[in-house]
């Protein structure tokens, strides 16, 4: 049953806000992280073990957490699916990620399993939601 | 920034929609949990701990196998925060898990914070993503 308004540019559209959101992430980058989430009471954040977050004053001082610990991570990203519908875009991505540490080394590794949503503004689409699940290491 | 098309009712809608996804979960109820979810590529499930399933039938097969293992889990919702944007709404809640065996031994108990998202159908909200994601026990 496709939608008429799911339509090919705005699945392009929404998969840039979502790498924008990798990148900044990548990049500690606050001051991007900052331009790319909606600022409001209605944002919810999950980072992976963790308790959700809402509200873009409690979301925003976790990035400034994560990005002042100085550790720096790498995604590579699989499985992507985009969904938009009307003015809501939601991306479900395996995050597949490399760790370092500020000395150079080589950290843990991992995949996140995420569902990130994302509303169309004015001028671009806005992070609404951002839900990280750890995937369990399978045995063999 | 109120939205017009983010009335009460539409809240109350999208909460009922979402307690009737945790009471057919806790009845291990498939035709209920079939029901509720929108039969189409597009959604997707991640239960904790498990890599991203797509499409209705990775998801319902996946249903079908945990209300196959005889496990019964009680929920206790706290936090939950709904959204609802034009036919788009979503509610970010922490599961409290509450798990017992067939035998009727009370089991394993814990967090999950899950994000539930909706879309408005002709007759009533349909889920098109669950996202489960375990959150770590806290120390002390």
């Amino acid at each position: 049953m496709p939608d008429p308004s799911d339509v090919p540019g705005d699945h392009a559209a929404v998969l840039a806000a979502n790498a924008a959101f990798y990148r900044a992430f990548e990049d500690a980058d606050l001051d991007a992280m900052s331009d790319l989430w909606e600022h409001s009471d209605r944002v919810s954040c999950v980072h992976p073990g963790w308790s959700a977050l809402h509200g873009w004053g409690e979301v925003s001082a976790s990035w400034a957490t994560l990005f002042g610990g100085g550790q720096r991570l790498q995604f590579i990203l699989t499985g992507e699916q985009v969904v938009v519908e009307g003015d809501i875009g939601w991306v479900s991505v395996e995050e597949n990620l490399l760790a370092g540490d500020p000395a150079g080394g080589i950290g843990v590794s991992g995949t996140v399993s995420a569902l990130n949503v994302f509303v169309r503004g004015a001028t671009a689409w806005q992070m609404v939601a951002h839900h990280g699940a750890p995937v369990a290491e399978r045995a063999g």
